[in-house]
């Protein structure tokens, strides 16, 4: 019996045809000499009928259960007006059928194949092939092969060399902690597993590809958030000779496809707003805004510096600033209960208390309103209209950003402000510092990475005797509902400039060579300007299909303490296969 | 200035235009005020000529060495008659150059960029970057390229999901040595790099994808031969509710798009031969025979049982065999001395010696011509011709079998007896034992993986008080040109066939469960019958390349210790590192 179609296909223009279907049991229902199945497969579901005039068939549906695997022969009829299923594309139509046969049992499973259930996390990732039978799961990890045929498919049609580095790496410092694979050949040594493509993918730009594409496993040994697996795939490009406005018109063309293949959606890349890293934290405290979000950040540190309100005049006069969201409609919305909850929240941002006023006909109210007895100029200043609710920080800058960042995102999403007229709102965050302060290492590291360009005016920067902390990159980050989507920048290309930037990030050339020797070897034969950016396909088929946890559209997702709940990985090995890599294991955990 | 086109397109058409060229100095020649420069980039040369009429440029052409990278603008010309090179595109034009600009300067390289180079392997290696500007490596890695695409494509048509699978995964029994991954988190524990997707994409069968595509990286830790690298690709397919049959049409398809995208060779796959494992093992001795070679195996045991020579006679009655093969021509291609060298050589496959005679108009010719005086019989069932060299072998089987392989093979390139009408010779290996004897382990063990659908009719064999060895498998292999391309096969979906097997590959059932738990519980919750086939992407890209050896079509490949020359991967790592892993590794290399 050859299936002849798929069981989520039939509609009426099957009508009268025999169809030889295959599938799982969603669901059976008996009424005497008459059962219903719903057979499930991966385009969706169609219904069975069972009579007494294929008394043999009727049998087997009477041994059917839920997930049997079985295969039928039948006809395509009208179903009676009432069965009509107008949820279903076969809702009109069922299938009466002629021959049955069950290929495989099931067992009861542990919860029910069905997109609501309410399952817990651990038991779904460890029977992760019953969940995935859910329809959802199916359309998630279908958006996300779409999005990598998309690219494929655009980046062949663009002269794009697929071209794959190496799993088994070396190990590099700066970045987050690497695993390791133990050599067996050189006990002691260690391959790594790569963080990214990176140092490759340039140097395949020195070897003269020109353009390079690759749908990449990259690797990180942190500690897990929402939003981290210790694998994860980017969609990686590199070009040469290429200034950066080319590159980024070449990826908002790769964006379009993508949008038009995945989604069906006609995205107008001359609408992707450009912004600098700095006008990004000034109107949304952000380096990732959410432009779906009309309300911005106003700073109004001028306008507080002689505040009758000492938090704020203070804050300013000792170098802080005070900004300021205005919430349209928010006072209506928000009680002080709930503003005390918001104020709750923003400590972990290091905010000391949360400053509000509603603003009304008459003017301002709230506890603070006393200090501004003539408040237009502020409401003003603040954007503000009649009905809002003003949420203020006060202090040093960052902690400001910060919490206006997450004040604006969480309100947005209270009062539905999420503007659902741009449901794709894309950006470039470009001209980003070359360095960031990392408080966990206690020094400066490079903001994008070590071989980011900077700009051509800031380059004297890195110069012998000047602050190289000044100085601004050649770097773009694509940015999609307040995501990053991805990370790129022009590379640096020439020896000496990556031996200053190294020297910056604290490497002695003696360090400098033992970690990167073979790039800035490389770089001494000629490597060509060049470009590129990653872009992480976790997160964008995670958007793409509408889901907050990229766990939905991972097949075989690691939980939170980066196991694998299905085969138990990581698991005990056999004392051999240590011994055979000269590794000696403590009976310590 | 923005390129405008690639200086390997410039030909004719361009004359008079005005074109920006960006790309690598091949080689520079100085006639007083009139500088040559072979400008190379991805696409091919063309010939740069800089005179007095500029000479800003003429300067800056004067300052370019070898693998500079420059970028110039000037107006393509027509090459006087005396300068024309018919052996590249661009080879009857050149570019007048208006502007030139040195983007990047370069040491003398340690070898010269240009494919017929006599470098060190080694060297090449450390400095893969320039050996990858070579013509030949990029072509090499852009048939790659092509071969990924096109398989992309073909899935994406034929309605495959697209779906990545972990590569920190289960360490499992069976099979080669595990890469291992040190888990942080729970020290003592580890991660293994997957040999193949095999499970995971059985386990996508079960959640009911239905066809399943991936473009996968494995991993071995195995001692590296010329054709093995530590970690591969496979393009990895998995479909549910498919006979074997059905799926080897639908790759016969997928192998004509490829042949026609990326060699525009157009493959009849009518013509592609279906063999028993059995009969290409009594043909041509091996299970990947090499059909673009005419000639075969000829048993000749039975006529050999009562011979006068006694090497053969007692062969057989020692139970062994006695088979030949009739080199076309052979006869007067080689000398005794030929003959001896091929002796020596086969003494590796267990062979004691090499008999063989030449058919002459007379009869046969040769040491043991005297026990043939009458010769027509044994020279008619050798289908040997007058002039033919015949190589006999004589003893155990799989000796005999991997000797003629061998001779069949080396005497057909000796004597260019590889047939050049098929450049292509494709066939199908069927119904292979579900076992085989490894000398390696000292044991039975599964002759694909322990996860291959037995015969139907062979299922019995798997009970309890039967031999399970006589049992074959519903396992079929693509071969190319002698090399195997791909394995595959029809799996177990039920879970008391695979305790069956799992037994007779000697593990107990708490061994079997402790190792494959999750794929035992997995089939017990209603999985489809399946199939599918991976196809080895380095192997495949060396053929369709023309090379000999994977090396040539991949990247950044490992040398024959498992080290990468320009990384130096693997390296010693920091202690700090191996603490966090709860590793103390000995100092002991």
């Amino acid at each position: 019996m050859k299936r002849t179609t798929y069981a989520g296909l039939i509609d009426e223009s099957y009508l009268g045809q025999s169809v030889t279907l295959a599938g799982w049991v969603q669901k059976r229902r008996n009424f005497g000499d008459l059962i219903f199945i719903d057979l499930r497969d991966r385009e969706g579901i169609v219904q069975l009928t069972f009579n007494a005039t294929n008394a043999e068939s009727l049998k087997v549906a009477d041994e059917m259960r839920n997930e049997y695997v079985v295969s039928i022969t039948g006809e395509v009829v009208k179903r009676k007006e009432s069965q009509i299923n107008d949820k279903i594309k076969s809702g009109t139509v069922e299938i009466d059928v002629v021959s049955a046969k069950i290929l495989s049992q099931s067992k009861t499973p542990p919860f029910y194949i069905e997109d609501d259930v309410n399952a817990n996390e651990e038991l779904k990732l460890q029977y992760r092939y019953l969940d995935l039978r859910r329809p959802e799961m199916q359309k998630n990890l279908r958006i996300r092969s779409k999005i990598m045929s998309s690219a494929s498919h655009f980046m062949d049609n663009n002269d794009f060399i697929n071209v794959e580095t190496p799993i088994l790496a070396k190990s590099t410092p700066e970045g987050a902690r690497d695993y390791l694979v133990p050599s067996r050949i050189f006990p002691g040594s260690f391959y790594a597993l790569p963080q990214s493509p990176q140092l490759f993918k340039q140097l395949l730009m020195g070897a003269g590809f020109d353009r390079y594409f690759q749908i990449a496993r990259a690797f990180r040994d942190e500690d897990l958030r929402g939003d981290r697996q210790p694998e994860f795939t980017q969609m990686d490009v590199e070009m040469s000779f290429m200034s950066a406005d080319e590159i980024r018109a070449l990826v908002n063309e790769w964006v379009k496809a993508m949008m038009k293949d995945v989604v069906a959606f006609d995205l107008d890349t001359k609408k992707i707003p450009t912004l600098t890293w700095q006008e990004s934290m000034d109107r949304f405290g952000t380096d990732k805004p959410d432009l779906r979000i009309a309300y911005e950040i106003h700073d109004l540190s001028d306008l507080m510096k002689q505040s009758e309100f000492g938090v704020f005049s203070k804050a300013v006069q000792d170098g802080g600033v005070v900004k300021a969201i205005a919430i349209p409609g928010g006072a209506a919305h928000y009680s002080r209960k709930d503003i005390d909850k918001l104020a709750q929240y923003i400590e972990r941002f290091g905010a000391k208390g949360l400053a509000w006023l509603k603003v009304t006909e008459e003017g301002v109210s709230g506890p603070i309103a006393k200090f501004f007895p003539e408040p237009s100029q502020l409401v003003k200043a603040a954007g503000a209209h009649v009905g809002d609710l003003l949420l203020f920080g006060a202090g040093r800058n960052d902690v400001v950003s910060a919490t206006l960042d997450y004040l604006r995102r969480q309100t947005a999403q209270d009062l539905n402000l999420v503007n659902q007229t741009n449901p794709w709102a894309f950006a470039w965050i470009v001209d980003w510092p070359l360095f960031e302060y990392s408080e966990d290492f206690d020094r400066w590291i490079a903001a994008h990475h070590p071989f980011t360009m900077p700009n051509e005016e800031d380059l004297h920067y890195l110069d012998e005797g000047e602050d190289p902390h000044q100085a601004h990159a050649q770097s773009y980050d694509l940015v999609l509902n307040g995501y990053e989507l991805g990370s790129g920048s022009i590379r640096i290309h020439s020896m000496a400039i990556q031996e200053k930037m190294l020297k910056a990030l604290g490497f002695t050339p003696e360090k400098a060579h033992e970690a990167f020797g073979f790039l800035l070897e490389g770089m001494s034969y000629g490597f060509p300007p060049m470009g590129g950016i990653a872009l992480g396909l976790d997160r964008l088929a995670m958007l793409l299909a509408g889901q907050e946890n990229i766990r939905e559209v991972i097949a075989f997702p690691k939980n939170s303490r980066a196991t694998e709940p299905m085969t138990e990985a990581p698991t005990r090995v056999d004392g051999k296969q240590l011994n055979d890599l000269g590794l000696f294991v403590p009976e310590s955990d």
